[in-house]
C-alpha cells in the first residue's frame, strides 16, 4: 500500500519554486527519501539535488518518481506524460497528490499495465477501512488541531516528529494530506475517505504500538470551518490523542473560502476541541500552542509568543522562527 | 439523479414481515408512490398491496422496482436476479439500498445497459457534490439529532412531515440515509459521501426555498458516538437549522455498537448540537424532544415523557405513542 522509497523527485516545468512545494517539503523532511530531481525544458525550480534520468535514479537506488509539483488547477501536463511513461519504463513506481489521477490518463494507465508498475495517486484512498472500533490502543499519540485550515498543522506535527526523533524518543509522523503521504510515503487523505470511515481510517494509520512510542498525528481543517468539521472531529475521535497541540495564524480576518466567517478565538477552539477528543480519551490535553508568526515582525512575534504563553500557561512557540523544543519538553 | 415513481415494490422471498422493513416503510409513508408489490416462492411478508407482475405494474402506472427486502449481510440472493432482469425487461428502472451493489452484479449491469434502464444504489452517492458554501440559505430547516445512532430520527422526522402537510404547510422530508432516499425517491446516503463534501451534500439537497417551506431534514448518527460523529458534525452544519428536534431511546445501556461507551445525557446532548449548530445558524434552538418509548410499558412511556417536558420545558413526544403534533405545534 505505501509508496517504495527513496524518490526520484520530477519537477517537471514548474513555473517558479513555490509550484514545487511538494517536492521542496520531501526534500526538507525526508532528505533520506531523495535521490534526485528530474527537470523538464523551462523548469524554474532547483532543489539543489543532482540531475536524474529515470535510469541513472534507479542506479542509485530510487523506487518510485513522485509529482512534486503542481499546476494551476492540478491538472496532468500533457509535457509531463511522456516523461512519466519513460520513468515506469525505466522501472519507477509513480506517485502524485493532485486532484485529477495519473491513473485516469489513458496511456499512463496503459504503461502501468504493461510494465507492471503502481500509480499512487494519494489524494483518492486506495484501499478500503473499517468503521471505528472506539478502543483504545497502546502507544502514545498527539494530534495537532486548529483555528482554521491551512494555519501549520503538517509543518508543527513534522518538526515535533524530527525533535522527538533527534532526541531519541521513538515517534512517527502519521500524515493525513496528500503532501505529508508524499513526504512519508504511508497515509491517508482523510478527507476524500467516505464518511462513515473517517475515525476508522485514522485508527488504522495510527494503529496500537509501544508504549513508549509517539504517534506525531497531522491534523486537518477545523472544528470550527463550516466546510470541514466534520472531517476534523472524526480524525480527532480516531487519533485519541494525549496530547494535543493548537495551531494558529494570528492576521487571519476570516475562516479560509469562507468571507462571512469570523475565527474562533484561541481558548474557544481550545475548549471544544478538548471537549470532543475526550469522547474517546479521557485524559487528552493540550500540551502546547503553534503560532505561524510568518506575517509579523520580530517584535511581533515574539510579543504575540509571549502573551498567548502568558494567557493559557502552555509553551507557545513559533515552529519556524523558535522550534519546537518547548512544546517537546512539555510531553509525558 | 432521483427515482422515478410510483413503484412496484419486490419483497422477494423476505423470511418474514422484518426482511420486508424498508417496502413497508415506503408503503406507511409514501403509499401514493406503491402501486403493488411482487413476492416470490417462499415469501413471508405481505404489504396488503396487490400482487403484480412487472408488466400489470407498468400498466398501472409503475415506473421502478424498488427492493423493498433485505437478507442477512445485505448480499443479492441469486434468485431475485432473474426478476430483477424481467422488471427490467418489462420497462421498470430498479433501485436498491443493500451494501452490495445491484449494478455489480454483471448479468443486472449487462440487462440494464442493454435495455436503456436506471439501477439506484442509493447507498452509494452517483454524483459529485460541491464543498460547503455555508452561506444562509432561504427557507427553515428542522433537523433530527440523537443520543446515539437507530433512535428514531428517520420515524420523528417523517411524521414531522406528514403532521405539517396535514396543516397545509408547505414541508418536505430530506433523506440522508438509504431507507428514507427510497422512501422519497432522492436524497443522499451522507455517511457514504467522501468526508470533505458531507456538508455540502446537505446544502444540495436542502437547497434554498420558499420563506415559508420547511425542510424536514433525517438526522445521521450522534455527536457522540465514536464511531460516525463527523458524519453528524457535517449533517449539522450543512443543515443549518433553525429547528432542533432530540431523539433518544431511554433503555439502551451503550452506545450502538461501542459496548465500552456509554450514552450521553440529553442536557449535555443538546448543550453539544445546539453550540454546533450556531456555527452556522445563530438562530438555532430546540423545539422538541422525541423519545422512542417502545420497550417501555404505557405507564413508564407517560411518566418518563411528563418528566422529560418538565425538565427541558419542551414538548416532549413519542412519535408512535402520541405523534408528534406538540413539537409541530411549537414551529414558528
Amino acid at each position: 500500500m505505501s509508496i517504495k522509497t527513496p524518490y526520484l523527485l520530477f519537477l517537471g516545468n514548474a513555473a517558479d519554486p513555490l509550484a514545487a512545494k511538494v517536492a521542496q517539503g520531501i526534500k526538507d523532511w525526508r532528505p533520506e527519501n531523495c535521490v534526485g530531481q528530474l527537470r523538464l525544458d523551462g523548469c524554474n525550480a532547483d532543489l539543489g539535488l543532482t540531475d536524474m534520468t529515470p535510469a541513472e535514479a534507479i542506479a542509485n537506488g530510487a523506487k518510485s518518481m513522485v509529482v512534486g509539483v503542481a499546476n494551476r488547477g492540478g491538472v496532468i501536463d500533457a509535457t509531463w506524460v511522456k516523461a512519466l511513461i519513460e520513468a515506469m519504463e525505466a522501472g519507477l513506481d509513480l506517485a502524485a497528490g493532485l486532484h485529477n489521477k495519473l491513473a485516469d490518463v489513458p496511456e499512463l494507465a496503459e504503461a502501468a499495465k504493461r510494465l507492471g508498475r503502481e500509480i499512487h495517486d494519494v489524494r483518492h484512498p486506495s484501499r478500503s477501512y473499517p468503521v471505528a472500533a472506539g478502543t483504545k490502543r497502546s502507544g502514545k499519540r498527539l494530534l495537532a488541531v486548529g483555528t482554521d485550515c491551512s494555519c501549520g498543522k503538517m509543518y508543527s506535527t513534522l518538526a515535533i516528529e524530527k525533535e522527538l526523533r533527534a532526541r531519541g524518543v521513538k515517534a512517527d509522523f502519521r500524515a493525513t494530506g496528500q503532501t505529508g503521504i508524499l513526504i512519508t510515503g504511508d497515509g491517508v487523505s482523510v478527507d476524500a475517505v467516505a464518511a462513515d470511515f473517517i475515525s476508522g481510517s485514522v485508527e488504522t494509520h495510527a494503529p496500537a504500538n509501544d508504549d513508549d512510542h509517539w504517534d506525531i498525528i497531522e491534523g486537518q481543517g477545523s472544528l470550527f470551518h463550516a466546510s470541514f468539521a466534520g472531517v476534523t472531529l472524526g480524525l480527532i475521535h480516531g487519533s485519541q490523542p494525549d496530547a494535543l497541540v493548537l495551531c494558529h495564524e494570528p492576521t487571519r480576518t476570516h475562516m479560509r473560502g469562507l468571507p462571512d466567517f469570523g475565527l474562533p478565538s484561541i481558548k474557544e477552539c481550545m475548549e471544544a476541541n478538548l471537549a470532543a477528543a475526550k469522547l474517546t480519551n479521557k485524559n487528552a490535553k493540550f500540551v502546547g500552542i503553534a503560532i505561524n508568526t510568518s506575517k509579523l515582525s520580530d517584535e511581533e512575534a515574539k510579543a504575540y509568543l509571549a502573551k498567548t504563553e502568558e494567557e493559557f500557561g502552555l509553551p507557545t512557540v513559533d515552529p519556524v522562527r523558535t522550534g519546537v523544543a518547548a512544546i517537546v519538553d512539555n510531553l509525558s
